[in-house]
């Protein structure tokens, strides 16, 4: 099945990708088995992230090429993780399929894409069990981790460099059925291919970190797990970013400059 | 006006407190005009946190005292921020007033109690000015940033020493006529006073936090900004910790070792 969440009148809607539709639902599927009460045609839906997760967990350092690659720039982060040590980002940043990348005015430097295999969690869940962790994991979708790596170097936390308006594309579904981990994540700027790799390719899977987490952490039903990437690719205003993961689907984003008050 | 939320038969319910009741609401007060559906004795709440922000930002070296105190033992964030710079915390950690902070079965060291005032955002608002984000304060609550020392230490991230079940206490309730900054900050372990300072004495004050958030990022209504504390308190379970702010309330939480399954 193909979840997702598309904006009818303003409010986000619950809707199952059926063919070249998207049928609308009376409540989440996360929460129980939601009846049908109305349909949208796929190239008129207005895509919203497919999930607002109560807590937006992301995965930095998880591909050794994408280590190899920090540590050649002199970045402290570069070193391969010894066990699973999740982030967060904020969902005020989140942005749906087909919805613009706003580069800010104050941008300098790399301006960069990654893209990212994401986890969404089914259920409650504490103390789990490697096999409850895999039983736990509702579906997948795809994030493009926005980074300005001026901003990232710069301040104390990632709070503007991976989390300004718009830096987390999240969609355009998520895919219940799916071995997620045997599958290849292609990005392409423009419609050309500048980053493929196996998503299985991890340092830590997502069960290794949903593990981790509860151990000391509840995790409850439309959390999200963002994997990492192994690697970063320049965008610029003007272009669209393409993240297509096997099996799963395609986000695709414009990117374009803020507009600055005058 | 003082706002909370409750627990009502498993359900968060709204409420407004007057002597002594809480005056169960319709709706939050963030989104209108609420009618009263129903009246609690005020000693007979459960209650909750008073908001589930979207985004739950927290402010780390904002007290000077603090900054030289960090310093001091060796810790690297131990200078004085030259610009406002926000974090994240987890909504995942929030509990309420009343209820155990539990201290996990693998905390060893430092374990401790950090008293908070923050900020609830009442109206969306992006480029604020100053004056903007005065008017863009809904009200006022405390918050107990509790920390893992060990693991702040060891982890690339705050995820398990800031965000561990149960270590963000917030409450009772949000102060809506309040002037926070000329107020008194004074935390007690069972019933000892063990810091007291001035709630102005910041760095950068939270309108100053505003104005940077929002140069990048929309804030939305129920977002909440904890502001930081001078000092840190060593708590143990079975200690009660109480922060008093004045003008706002207390938020009393008792402290537990973790029952550790067999």
């Amino acid at each position: 099945m193909r979840y997702t969440r598309v904006s009818m009148g303003g409010r986000g809607v619950w809707g199952r990708v059926e063919d070249d539709a998207v049928l609308l639902l009376s409540a989440s599927p996360l929460e129980g088995d939601p009846t049908v009460i109305g349909t949208v045609p796929l190239d008129e839906a207005r895509w919203l992230p497919p999930v607002v997760p109560p807590v937006f967990y992301a995965v930095g350092m998880n591909y050794r090429r994408h280590i190899e690659h920090a540590r050649l720039l002199g970045d402290k982060a570069g070193v391969v993780p010894e066990r699973p040590e999740p982030g967060y980002r904020a969902n005020s940043a989140l942005t749906g399929h087909g919805t613009a990348i706003v580069k800010p005015a104050g941008v300098q430097g790399r301006f960069e894409a990654e893209p990212e295999l994401v986890a969404v969690i089914g259920r409650i869940l504490k103390h789990a069990t490697y096999q409850e962790a895999q039983d736990a994991v509702f579906g997948w979708t795809i994030g493009n981790d926005v980074s300005a790596r001026t901003w990232q170097h710069a301040d104390r936390s990632f709070w503007r460099s991976k989390n300004s308006d718009t830096f987390k594309p999240m969609g355009p579904w998520i895919e219940t059925d799916v071995d997620a981990l045997a599958q290849t994540t292609t990005l392409r700027v423009n419609g050309r291919v500048r980053a493929r790799f196996p998503t299985g390719d991890m340092v830590f899977d997502p069960f290794d970190h949903i593990v981790e987490i509860t151990r000391h952490i509840t995790l409850r039903p439309g959390d999200v797990l963002w994997m990492g990437a192994e690697s970063a690719t320049q965008i610029e205003a003007g272009d669209t970013v393409e993240i297509e993961i096997s099996g799963i689907g395609v986000l695709s984003n414009p990117v374009r400059a803020e507009n600055v008050r005058p």
